[in-house]
């Protein structure tokens, strides 16, 4: 039994520093490298792309709207053909880079904004997916559960890793709960430790409905979570006691 | 006898326009593309790769400083591991895309403030040096005769090509003559040519002392000079009625 | 009779030039100036508040999305409170400068996207609205004919100037025809011209279904208008012909 | 016996943080707000306005170098009309802000590289100079001990506050000891607050000589020092003791 626990990393810029980077390397298997646009410069990238090498974290690609003050969390509305450009810069970026300091880019995960922009947007969707046309045989895509942008990925041949949360609730549609609802983030440890090994051991996730089944091959521990270190230390000692795989 | 003719191209960026891209790129054989630092933009770029393409233009990649508001014209000191990874950000952006849409990357030439700033500066010549590192067997590096880039490059083993400018004078030294003297820039596209011509054909060039044995590789054309366009229409008529193919 | 007649000014940016500022600005009554957000850098503003200041032509803050690279003309999500804090910022930045360089500040027009936006989002125009609160004695907001901006504006007293556009058509309802349709905009100068005379003279404009009144006090110059220059003049001379003076 | 105490305040950016203002605010007497350039945002600089005027702590404009990713700590080689008007819009921004959240601008204090760079280079002294002239009458420039800043800015009629620093030691030119050197940075709390204490009671400063007269209006405390909060603390608790109001 394997999963893969993937968390954005190297989303710092200049002097401002983001992130448990050194803390969460060490016990993920992917990482999702920013590319400039919403945070990252290329000195952060470079190195961080050399302390994924050293823990044998496997390199994704982070590309976001052009936002930097709004760190890629505003949603824009540019023009398909620019979009497209935007992310294929961005991945170019971290694949070259990748190359040379590590054993290359495994994945591509789109950030912030345009992630759930994606989610229904067809427009953007297909964006994202012509960015990746000339990795279509090398990198995987992530992508949510139920989103617009893993239907046409796979519809255009990509390989998508669907993607699940450590820490947000399910609806029983299978969505993500809005954060507008109060029990839309889970706040015990436990709990979401448990909705991991649901998802890995079951295939299954508990929503207001009971158990659902689910398909997901990654999952995504958000680095800036107040108490990332704990969730993530506490997660990956359960999923050893279980015999499941980080990987 | 052949002459490589080589301009900064793709500096436009959003709504601004800047250059003769269209005019000018079917006459040249080589050229330097903005990477996003101090011009272009993602959809620039992938546009002027193809066009580069279409018209059989060798690609460079034009890096930096990271100056938009200054057009990379304004010196910065930026400590090396920075600027190393500054360098190899834009190289990578430029290798990848023109992988994707051409043929690949032939070459690399820093822009502006920092091409001026390599001329003397050792801290900075490595910097750039060592950015290319990763390059060294498929890419050469353009750079300015008599320039300690030029010397720190060929002692690490990168390729060089010394360039020539068609429409600056040169010091007995072989070095350009200074803008703060009356007689810096040639205003006779005559002078021009015979200049370039000096070069090609008889690996000289005329100074305020007489004429001086010089080696150059590439010849730069200035796109946003005024006249650009004429220049470079005239130079090529007059390289090819003089038998000289430009490649 | 008069009318005013304003015009985006001070888009330039560094190396970058757009519009026609020098031509435009004497043949104008007031402009709508670039604050860095969109274009405009410190110098660019500067120069341009000068400028004005000579032509006598009074002096607007032209804040927009944060977006150089879309040049304010893509639709951004941002928080109500951070919207208004960069609107404020913008015109704190025209307001100050217009002080030092000329006789101050006289109305505000948001620009592109954010315009659009405006139009009929209630909290993008709430957001507006409470930016200038601080200039509610002094400063005009320009707005266009019908939108919740202009609504909002009234209702939370500050003065509203209304603004019609030379080269676009209206619908019965008094919007703009939107692009998509093939006759949204004027092609013909002497449309441009008719359509104005008649706003200025008989408080009308032409519709699908025929005459409608409209009550406009700013009429909108697009200075980056393939044909601005002679748009301008043409028109100009029309109104002086007629008696009307551009004030 | 009356000091002000000033610290850089307002430099977190979109997302990132940085500093420690909730802290400190409350213990100083002046503060320098980042206008955009190398750190701070429209919202965190009204947000930070209004912070020191609920702590009733003198507002300055912090202006910069143009480059957030260096934090504008690298220094840039700009034309001097370009600088002035970079400074003025920074100034423009934090005045105007501040007369509508506050009792107004009380001073200037550039940032970082631009700093370092006025202390002995005239043409930017001057530009400094320059951008400050309409605030002449109204407005404090502070500058550090010996530069050519504090000179010219005399000459020219400014009113100039001269800076002391809590935690470098000084040269027996009075010039800050250069980070090069190992005892160039206070490690000892109580060391800082002597030289605190020598400044504000005997107008006197040691170094290696022995102690030298000199004259400060206003001791500069770095935010982001490690153990910023610690050292601000104890430094005012250490004044109030000896009956200094912090003003």
């Amino acid at each position: 039994m394997t999963i893969d626990l993937n968390c954005d990393m190297g989303e710092s810029f200049g002097r401002y520093s983001i992130g448990n980077d050194k803390v969460i390397m060490p016990l993920i298997s992917s990482c999702n490298i920013a590319c400039g646009y919403h945070g990252g410069d290329p000195k952060v990238i470079i190195d961080t792309i050399k302390m994924a090498q050293k823990h044998n974290v496997k390199i994704g690609a982070h590309p976001s709207y052009p936002d930097l003050q709004g760190f890629g969390r505003r949603r824009m509305f540019i023009p398909s053909d620019d979009l497209m450009a935007i992310i294929q810069y961005q991945i170019s970026v971290i694949d070259k880079l990748s190359n040379i300091y590590s054993e290359g880019l495994h994945h591509v995960k789109v950030h912030g904004a345009l992630y759930n922009h994606a989610y229904d947007d067809e427009g953007v969707a297909r964006a994202i997916v012509q960015a990746m046309m000339p990795w279509k045989e090398s990198t995987i895509l992530y992508a949510q559960y139920g989103s617009v942008l893993a239907r046409i990925a796979k519809e255009e041949g990509l390989r998508v890793m669907i993607e699940g949360f450590v820490d947000r609730r399910y609806c029983d549609d299978l969505n993500l709960m809005p954060r507008s609802q109060p029990s839309a983030v889970h706040t015990s440890i436990v709990d979401m430790i448990d909705q991991v090994l649901d998802i890995v051991n079951k295939n299954q996730i508990i929503t207001p409905m009971g158990y659902q089944k689910i398909n997901v091959q990654t999952i995504c521990i958000h680095g800036d979570h107040p108490q990332a270190v704990e969730i993530v230390k506490k997660l990956t000692t359960a999923l050893r006691n279980e015999g499941v795989a980080i990987n």
